[in-house]
C-alpha cells in the first residue's frame, strides 16, 4: 500500500481527484490545500506527496519548501508535481525542491497514478510533453538578483520601495528593470511582469 | 437524462471531473477545453453547459460569449459556472452572459451535480459562499472605458499604444490610469493591474 498526500488548493477539484485516486486499491490517499500541507506531512508521514503547482491565487508561486519539512523523522516523502509545460518557472522550482515526478496537467490522469508508483520506488517519472518547459527552464535568462527585483515589482512595489527592500540605489533598480525588460523580450516593465508571471518565474 | 457539456481547460482535471459526473446515471457527459466549446455546443446541443471560469493561462478571461452560439437552433443550453469568490470580475461576466448556476470551487463537487439538475429545470442555483464575490462584483468601481484602458495596459501596452488603440490623447490615458489606480486602492499602475487581474476584471 502506498500512502499518498494530495496537495491541491481548489477544494472541488481536490475532492474529485482524491476520490479518483482511491479507486486504485494500492493507494491510501489523504488530501490537503497548500496551507496546512506542512503539518499534514509531519503527522501522516506519507510515502508520496503529489502536489499541484498552481496555487489558489492563480499566479502565485507555491511554497514548495513546505513539502520537505525538516526533522520529519524517517525519510521525506517522494514528491510528484502536477505541472503545465508553459510555466517553466514552476518546473524549475519543483526540480530545485527535489521533485522526482513531473506529470503534465495537459495529459491523462492515468499518468498521475503511474508517476506515484514510480516515485514510491524512488524512480524518476517525467512526462515527455513537459520537455519544452524544461528546456525553457534551463534557458532562464534572469539572474537571482533580477528575479528578486522582479518579484517585488510584480507585487506592486515602486522603484523606491524595491530599492529600500534590497538596499540598492534607485538607479541600480532602474538598471535591473531595464535589463529584465530586455531579457524577457518585453515591451516595458508591465509587460515584463506579465510575461514572467505567466511563466511562473515570480 | 440530462445531457451535459463540461468545459474545462486542464485536460487531467477535466477527465477526472467528467468521469466523476458520469457516475450519476441521470447525466450524459461530454467534455471539451474552452477552445472548441462553441462548435461542440453547436453539434451536441446539450441541455446544460458546465464551464470552469479559470482559463488555461491562469489569469485570462474566458470567452463566455462562445457558450451561447447564435443560431444554434432550439433553446440554448443552461449555463452553470465553476467559480472562485475572490474573482468577482469573472462572476459578473458570467452573470452578464446569462449563467443560471454558480458553483463555488472552494466547495464540494456534489454541489455541481445539484446545480446541473437545477439549471436543467431552468431554476437558478447559487452557492451561498459566493455571496461576498457577488457583493464585490456589484461594487465594481471602474467604468467600461477604464476597463478598456486597464485591459490593454495589463496586456503590456504602453501609454502611447493604448492612446492609439482607443483614439485618445496620451494625457487622457494617463488620467484614466491615475483614476484606476486610485479606485482600486493600488500603490501604482503595476499594482492596479495586479489587483484587477487577480479579481478577474481584465
Amino acid at each position: 500500500m502506498i500512502r499518498v498526500l494530495l496537495v491541491h488548493d481548489t477544494s472541488l477539484v481536490r475532492s474529485v481527484l482524491a476520490e479518483w485516486l482511491r479507486r486504485d486499491p494500492g493507494l491510501a490517499v489523504d488530501d490537503t490545500p497548500w496551507r496546512g500541507a506542512s503539518s499534514r506531512l509531519r503527522s501522516l508521514c506519507p510515502d508520496v506527496c503529489a502536489a499541484d503547482l498552481d496555487c489558489t491565487d492563480g499566479h502565485g508561486v507555491p511554497p514548495l519548501g513546505d513539502l520537505c519539512p525538516p526533522g520529519a523523522g524517517g525519510r521525506p516523502p517522494a514528491l510528484v508535481v502536477l505541472a503545465h509545460a508553459y510555466r517553466p518557472g514552476l518546473l524549475r522550482r519543483a526540480a530545485e525542491a527535489g521533485a522526482l515526478g513531473f506529470v503534465d496537467k495537459a495529459g491523462s490522469p492515468d499518468r498521475l497514478v503511474r508517476a506515484i508508483r514510480s516515485v514510491a520506488s524512488r524512480e524518476r517519472f517525467v512526462d515527455a510533453s513537459l520537455g519544452f518547459g524544461f528546456l525553457k527552464a534551463a534557458q532562464m535568462p534572469l539572474t537571482r538578483r533580477e528575479l528578486s527585483v522582479l518579484s517585488l515589482a510584480a507585487g506592486g512595489a515602486s522603484i523606491a520601495e524595491i530599492a529600500g527592500s534590497l538596499h540598492l540605489s534607485h538607479g541600480t533598480v532602474r538598471n535591473y528593470m531595464a535589463s529584465i525588460t530586455r531579457k524577457t523580450g518585453a515591451r516595458n516593465r508591465v509587460d515584463a511582469i506579465r510575461i514572467s508571471r505567466g511563466e511562473g518565474w515570480v
